[in-house]
């Protein structure tokens, strides 16, 4: 049978199991707030623990806390953070109370490890209380932003992390895709000529840009208004703590934190957030693009594009035998989707603080730890169960770039945009190559068609062809009707 | 240590731990997609195990299986859908696969549980195979849909009735604060006097409004395209099941299930997912304007609003002694927030469906029920732990009302409304009630200002103290510059 | 040069020009909304002289006003509605104020035109003031939201017959394209046989659906504040003005309006125009769908899907000779990812409105009318110059399909998922097609195959082929390894 | 009459009015995209014509063009671009084609413009033809994304600017307010003392940060895929004009562009308007959340907080006089709530482009920039017609913060959290301020109280009182249950 102890607070008294490391206000948050059944973000949890270490290890630096006592909650802060007592945390990540419910939570669990480490029974407040030692020279308002920062800072660094990983899958496969020539498409039809390298380049370095935007934003997490105390004004946190406590906490994470220079707007001010979920949201973006991408490349494996093949990882269905699905990018799209959603309700929630203090910063943390994570754990699924295993069908690639028109435009500098309209116009009639019907018409030898279409010609920059023409000194005199001048000229 | 048996689809071998009741697809569903660690919902596996359930019937009733065999996954799929068997659910709420993963992990369990109802090893697939006998008959694609389907009317129920409880809750106070006059505000200002009571009405209206509408919609989630197959062409299912596995769900469930007319429709789009979102969505704004304006109203206790007192529920600073905070109006507010987000990811993921199929399912139903359950969940707590204690400050009322020049509208009838305003003016720079400015200037007696403002008069359809004019048949002659006949002929 | 006229309010004097019909409120909001550059609606101008015509229509009726005046304000009234003074209207579409600011405006162009109507000077507010006499009995507060559902009842038939519109476009093409067999698509991935008919046909009932839905959901917005005045309890209205204004506007418009039976609800909740604009985007969520499918569809023409032709309405590129791009699709998903987004808007801002009035009525209204018109003028387009026009290409519908392997869960009650798994696997290893392998096998005749794929066999409800084998009496024995019966059992 | 021209495309032909500028691709667009009525954004067109202007410059350098009619382009691009000939712009702000259907009319404008300069009839295509000339080594794909940067570049830097002003206005506020103490609030209850001061520069510091993050960001607008054609290839540009291109367009238009690296995926990635979007978003939410709190500080004016007043803009109400209301904030507020939906927008357009473009950049451009310049206005007008005619209230502010327990907070270090808390209680129960209770019950001395609760100790850094009991060596022994050493050792 459980055996309780009682604990009481400002509104009363409430028996706690004996045993339980959680005290009063854990409770009362728990029957409060039965909401989504979802904890706290456990980096959240742990930046918790860090920041409790940090300011009992100020607090007795500076003589608040008597070295025995200080160093039992140090202790019990550090485990705390490990994850260890996880299971003593009852505060939905949707409770009300701006995180004072969590933070309280939190103060209770360490107040009662660090009595059990001193060989006290659980609930002797009189020897180690949770708000009087614990929360010592701190106030939820400036706990709870500091450790939602150093939260951020480390899952920011894992998706970067997973982005520059990404990036590196894709850069593979632009390099071995660097001569399979394609056909371009603009608005999903048929448009100019391509390398399939060239389309996973133009991946990475969307990627690249993420990475380098999540690598960069970290500073601005570094600002944080640990000893502001309530409104940041410090009050009740005595000068020499509030000198200390950022140290401390800088030494404990390895991050790189400063004490903010007005610590009123940290304590208030949450577009920080905002500013970090909006980049994570740009990275959303990019994945949610390649994904779609992938998707339409590997789309048949018959009856669709097939120019790539993406690994197979899963059966596709419980009913059509053979069928292999683009599982991968899906669960990507899915991950982005709700990464954007979950930016619009923390810029929502962001908007709509007031005065001294955000008080909905729990859904707050919840949305911009859960979105960083689920992204890099999407990223890194990305680039190693699918890109890495990606196979080009060079030849369904070949054909499908010579069924298309898309070789016309390389030949408008020489018959105008006009001329050329019509030739594609002929072709899809007679349901012939553009080549073809140019040949047949004597536009050009089959020498200058070869020229013009080299894969080399029409995948840089400049006119395809020119140098060819510019050689021969023989360029077609007046063949575009447009043309001003003779186009060996540009020839250079 | 954990033995294992080795189990292979088309993709290959994989060794399954041999006390598991899931099989290879569900352990590539783990390694495919370590995105969130959070579970598909625990009603979505309930609906899903009724499915299975309804499915095995069926099968069975038309001869397609054999009924011991049949009665075997009947009895298991009930085990599972009562939530015996969720920790075999290995399936990432955002796996890729339109569902086919957590299907697949279903059937496995089913089969594994049915195996060992009748004295089988687990993996004798022989005997009863997670395809060919669960999965008989189905596809994901009409099986996962329909099980959305019926896991959202539970939640919609639940949350009907969750507004049915507040609404009860508010109009309780609606009718205990019916005497307490009180200062109307629009956009923050002082506007004109209304009663307490009518202020918890007109959120009580709200709230039967969203009691009434999700009441209604739960007719669009009846349509079910169970018997569809894989694109809703019912191939592979023979007529006589599909005529019968809608009927067993109805019966098994409770709900007024109907197979949709068109299932090749039903298969592919996602729209009543958007619609019935939209309806949660809109109760959650409902919601959180009530809870901005509690907030708002119970601001102080002293240096705010203070017109009502909330319940203390949870102590409110770590820091501040004494401190209450709106903490359950705060959560309503953060949950209605993510409600709303979420609905950005619903409509977002049902826009992009692709022709037969809506790849982003389970997006679309972790989203929909997490929502709608949440909403439920917030709106009870709403009711229970913070609308019925609340406790109105009648002198507060009284005393801002009087503060305020609010009562002045009543007078433009008599005025007009140029000098009214100058009396407001003159009001706010003497620092005067109107009332005072009014009787010094000699305007109205004590008596017709006592009349017009009577909290009957100024709170009810029209002009306030006309009837008081009338009966003295004195009405004032031409009082209001504006005015083209006599007040008191108004006065019938 | 201009000549002036100067008019005052309670803070100060200002010149207006002197041939304006709009006022010194008007001249101040132009001063301080310099925003967006966005006029108020057509369709809330449009609604709020019709407001001010039944208002002028019901003060007059009960003596309030003297006829004369009162026929000049309704007349003034109905021109203003037709548009006419349109360009009098300087407040910005977010201008602050709860919509105060257009409200005078509009009484200030009203007033003038009336007293020229009388043969007075614009100005001579002591003959007609755009207060005491055209927005007698009012509050913007009662006129706004009413003025807003009369605008959004106009234009929500506007889009629900245009969703008709549509609905007849693609069921037309249903019919037209009946016979036409072609592979079904989940994931992108090649499915199961379906008709380019029945494809079609899931669209058109989509577009049904949403038309139901916006043709019920005109009935939520019939119940009117108008009467209620500043916070709903109706002040400073007589109660003869209150049951007649309403009966007046319902007149005028056509639409069966009603006074709502809580006016102070009326007037502070908005999640009517939430709940419309849900709709409003549930309809976007299925144009965003079909039209994504088919851009899908008529990709190509040549190196993409191609199955369909969508009617060639713009030259598609400046650059690519002969492109044509689906650009009504393309603008249709536009708009639906406007009307998404403004959904965001207008639940953002219903959700934060304040106490008795809701201060983000311009932006409710401004999103909600412009989503609604936009995305009618969209699927009347796409209807018009998209749907009636597409072609089938009916060649590479059988060509894509006879390519796929789309055929062989024809045969998976026949010889089971895993065999059939294993013919898919070899077949497209070796490129052929799945009934070739089947053939070679000598799994099945000719015939069989031919009786199993036939079109109306595998695309409508049942097991593919399964009549023949009864009717042949020849049903193979244990053709299936999971079969526990025979499937001839099947055939009744 | 309208005389009449006629003009071809590849799709047949069209009469255009003789004096149009347009042509026939801007009428196919009138009749293709009759959606919103909006036309594409000023600044775009802007954007559009100077580079129109630079390639023409480009285009003439390397003798593509002969001088004289790449001058005549050129003079028609400038005048263009100066909003001449908006009004020959017929396409609509949310047309398909990815862009395609504007810089077609675009073209036929300068074009037609052009051989109206040189003395030809508009239409003399064979002269100067709008896409063999004016479009001459472009590609939509190249000219209209770098058009949108463009474009984005001068309004980003509008807003930077209008924040930089606006930060300026409350930094002024800031120190004017200085030396008001008042009282914190924190989830809208008494918290602990502040100055109205620190409130303003904490929103100022806000404002900064969005100044700095909006100047940063124009870098990352800076590189422009001019040059890059269909796909970035930069096929049919020769190389001598793209090297010389973007030059001309830095010169035209002083902004500091470069050449991106890679034109591939300069061409189809969108990320960086998802980006611009987000921080332009984060600035909404900032002024949001200012706004928010204005309206809350300045409510009333007498049955509100009343802590400062906002300047009177704009009379209030049409029914109740002398009510001014917060119109410049809710203003603010409705165009930061419609930012925040852009951006929505603008992320699912980004998150859903295909492969080599992104055809929804017509919606990215119309939302960023729309988005972009409202804020800056907003920004401006708070600045000018809010901010710096606020007044303080400081007696107001002083009779708040006195009634309030806000005091208690700095008692803590003295007597301890617990006791404080039963303080406060009897405080609230008693109607009394703390500072009462406190000395009713002897704890503290008046000098005591007097030298804890001084301004300047409340609202900074430190425990207050401390240096005044260091002072006096005469600091109580164990005043705090907690406390393990004198707090007269803090006192350093």
């Amino acid at each position: 049978m459980t055996e309780y102890r009682w604990e009481r607070d400002s509104l009363g008294e409430k028996a706690v199991p004996k045993e339980a490391y959680y005290g009063i206000h854990a409770l009362r948050a728990k029957d409060n707030f039965p909401v989504s059944g979802q904890k706290p973000h456990r980096e959240l949890l742990w930046a918790l623990g860090v920041v409790k270490q940090a300011a009992a290890s100020a607090n007795t630096a500076v003589g608040l806390l008597p070295p025995e006592k200080g160093e039992a909650i140090e202790r019990a802060a550090a485990e705390f953070a490990s994850g260890r007592f996880d299971d003593q945390i009852l505060v939905d990540a949707y409770a009300g109370g701006a995180g004072t419910p969590l933070n309280m939570n939190v103060n209770e669990v360490i107040a009662n490890r660090a009595l059990e480490i001193l060989g006290f029974e659980k609930g002797s407040y009189h020897i180690i209380h949770p708000l009087e030692h614990v929360n010592l020279s701190q106030s939820t308002n400036d706990v709870f932003p500091t450790a939602i920062k150093v939260a951020a800072i480390k899952l920011v660094r894992r998706l970067s992390q997973a982005m520059a990983r990404l990036q590196g899958a894709l850069q593979r496969k632009e390099k071995e895709f660097a001569s399979i020539l394609k056909i371009g498409r603009t608005e999903m039809q048929d448009a100019v000529p391509i390398t399939l390298g060239q389309e996973f380049g133009a991946w990475a370095e969307a990627v690249a840009r993420d990475w380098w935007r999540l690598y960069k934003v970290e500073e601005r997490l570094r600002q944080v208004n640990l000893g502001g105390t309530a409104v940041g004004t410090g009050l009740n946190a005595s000068r020499r703590y509030i000198q200390l406590v950022t140290d401390k906490l800088r030494e404990l994470t390895g991050f790189g934190l400063a004490r903010a220079e007005n610590l009123v707007e940290a304590t208030q001010n949450t577009d920080i957030f905002a500013e970090v979920s909006g980049l994570v949201k740009t990275a959303a973006v990019n994945l949610a693009k390649i994904a779609s991408d992938l998707r339409f490349l590997s789309s048949g494996p018959r009856a669709g594009i097939g120019e790539i093949r993406l690994p197979a990882v899963q059966v596709g269905s419980s009913i059509m035998p053979g069928k292999v699905n683009p599982v991968i990018p899906e669960m990507v799209t899915q991950v982005a989707i709700q990464v954007m959603a979950n930016d619009v309700a923390i810029s929502q929630a962001c908007a709509w603080g007031n005065l001294e203090l955000n008080p909905f910063l729990p859904l707050i943390a919840h949305n911009l730890l859960t979105s960083t994570e689920m992204l890099a754990n999407a990223a890194l699924i990305l680039a190693e169960r699918c890109v890495e295993g990606i196979e080009a069908d060079r030849e369904r690639c070949e054909e499908l770039l010579h069924r298309s028109c898309g070789l016309i435009t390389a030949f408008v500098p020489y018959i105008g945009y006009e001329r050329a309209a019509e030739i594609v116009k002929e072709a899809l009639e007679r349901d012939k190559r553009v080549e073809e019907v140019l040949l047949e018409k004597g536009l050009f030898s089959p020498e200058e068609i070869a020229a013009i279409t080299s894969p080399q010609e029409v995948t840089t920059p400049g006119i395809a062809g020119i140098r060819y023409f510019a050689q021969r000194k023989t360029a077609k005199e007046g063949i575009r009707d447009g043309s001003e001048s003779s186009r060996k000229d540009l020839a250079r």
